[in-house]
């Protein structure tokens, strides 16, 4: 696996790093935002427009493959990459956190979980057994061991999800039998110190080729994220990449690089974007606004995607008046570029041991609400 | 006008013909098919993707655009080709097909129609006058004139619908005020021999750049649309290009250049995506079909197109079955390049002087409904 997948770490400032975590489907560049494609799809654009935008690294859920079409179904056509024509790398979920999400329907013991399909309502089982089977018949360059992510204020029950969760990733480490994926361990602790700083020593002395944080964006605090990733990460090593699953908002992404994270997925371009919002530097545009109906400036000003050097917010407003697909096109092509162009800049800005100052003007810029066309 | 638009005929093989219109937006090479985008776009893909399609000329609604979002809004934005954003030539139509369409909410008088918006029921009007006033803010290279598309089978009423159509047609060019776009006049006259000829005779005598078949494609026998155009085409002046109106499905294609037809229009293409059905060369294929669920060729085996190049018949069935908008995307690509390729290879086989064969083998081939995965 050594010989497949390694992590080149170029420039450190503070906390901030900047890297290369090569793989068989090529380098990725840290800090890195991943878009997510749940269904095999980065929903409403093309693989085309994601290498014109030049994405690296997709996300696929694990969970959702499984149920629709199966595994068995994209190992027969050759697995994600050629299955969605995607040709750099891809990282599969492990599928814990969508059945851990299914809080009504779902059965966990120590050897795994039953849930019923939201599709079908069928009764389906993931154990990390299965979870490793399934995504190496998926076979994406990055996979997850299947971990158990708890609500954020139940001590008692996040210390047990967690002691399952560092079972799991043993059993998830003997599972694996391809030696072209690498298998990341998630550290699980909710927000207690004590149970992340041992979740932390845990998942790092099992020799993972890079770690994710998992159980974080999930209703905490921004306050305790922050936290738990200034306990978390200096106990990872530095040599490998850190993953925070899930996490995406333009601020959480550079708190997070701030903290010392190298990689993150988040649905957030792509569901906003069905949303009509528009994710700028400076906060989210709400592009329904009826302020917009005759303005002829492009979403964001001093964008270089697609969208921006070529139509006007009037014209994304009469899309999405008119109910046309292609306002959910251009907004993704936006937000994703948004997301990406934040990574790219952070990662120079860190080259340039300039981050901490990148990171308070960008701060200093960003409001969660804008007075014109907030969302 | 002649020097911003003219109509170089290069070869005739029966009655068909190939040549190119010129107009300020670029060249059209005919026999021709122009992708409808109604609403100033084209459903489900990007201007990008449509110059990868090589499309040439697209066709929008001046009905949709007058309810949605107003002329005067696209006028403000720089005229259609800069709000949508499509730098080739736009034709738009004269709102008189869809106000027709609205049989039980419009009224029709010798000066124009009136009818309510199918978006808020709000009254409007369009006369002659509104509809080159609107299609002039509008700023498509090709304009229509303002007709009365009457139900096919009352002699009565298309007789009268067909007079007003002929001084509609007049007061549209006495209307007309810009030099840089170029008027086509509309022959009408149902399925009536003696109609059709006194109306293309009436038409053809008006001095129009460019002449259209309207009324066709609307409930009449394929026997009766080609009766007309065999009659209607060798009176319209050779020296003009021909426009069979809202017509565009593969064999009518064919048939319609067979019988001298130029340029060609429909929604089919993209409406069929979105209904999950693929044109190929030889009929259509319902692509949620349980067959194509592990069958790894693509929609068209033979086809050139970007999503049949790159994708699997099994990933799009399970796009579809899964509500993803990549399928609407990916079939619209395959079905416009479809219909563009037919053109364009009929064009060669005038070119060739073997039109006649290619018609032959192209409709010998041809199923209206295929054995497998039919629709």
């Amino acid at each position: 696996m050594t010989d497949l997948f390694s992590f080149e770490l170029l420039a450190e400032d503070g906390n901030a790093r900047a890297g290369i975590f090569h793989t068989p489907h090529g380098d990725l560049p840290t800090p890195l935002f991943a878009p997510v494609g749940t269904q095999a799809t980065v929903k409403a654009i093309t693989p085309n427009q994601l290498l014109e935008l030049n994405a690296q690294l997709i996300l696929s859920n694990t969970y959702h493959l499984f149920l629709r079409p199966g595994a068995d179904l994209v190992a027969e056509m050759g697995g994600l990459h050629n299955f969605m024509h995607w040709p750099r790398p891809i990282l599969t979920d492990s599928g814990g956190f969508q059945v851990f999400s299914l809080s009504d329907t779902r059965k966990v013991d120590m050897d795994g979980v039953t849930f019923k399909s939201h599709i079908d309502g069928s009764t389906r089982r993931l154990t990390p057994e299965t979870s490793i089977q399934v995504q190496e018949q998926l076979g994406a360059d990055i996979i997850m061991t299947f971990d158990e992510c708890a609500t954020p204020d139940d001590r008692t029950y996040i210390e047990r999800a967690m002691q399952r969760t560092h079972q799991w990733a043993e059993r998830c480490l003997q599972a694996k039998s391809r030696s072209d994926q690498a298998l990341f361990g998630i550290v699980q602790g909710g927000i207690y110190t004590d149970l992340r700083t041992q979740s932390a020593e845990f998942i790092s002395s099992l020799g993972f080729p890079g770690h994710a944080i998992g159980g974080l964006s999930v209703g905490e605090s921004k306050m305790d994220m922050h936290a738990i990733l200034e306990l978390v990460n200096p106990i990872l090593p530095k040599n490998k990449p850190r993953y925070l699953m899930g996490v995406g908002s333009p601020e959480d992404l550079v708190n997070g690089i701030l903290r010392g994270v190298d990689l993150f997925d988040c649905v957030l371009p792509t569901r906003l974007a069905r949303h009509h919002a528009a994710m700028t530097f400076t906060g989210r545009l709400n592009m329904m606004n009826a302020s917009f109906a005759h303005d002829p400036r492009p979403m964001d000003e001093n964008c270089t995607c697609y969208a921006c050097q070529n139509f006007s917010r009037a014209y994304i407003r009469h899309l999405i008046a008119a109910k046309e697909m292609l306002s959910a096109t251009l907004i993704s092509i936006h937000n994703i570029h948004t997301l990406l162009e934040i990574a790219r800049r952070a990662r120079q800005a860190i080259f340039d041991r300039r981050y901490a100052t990148f990171c308070a003007e960008f701060l200093a810029n960003w409001h969660h609400r804008t007075s014109k066309g907030a969302l």
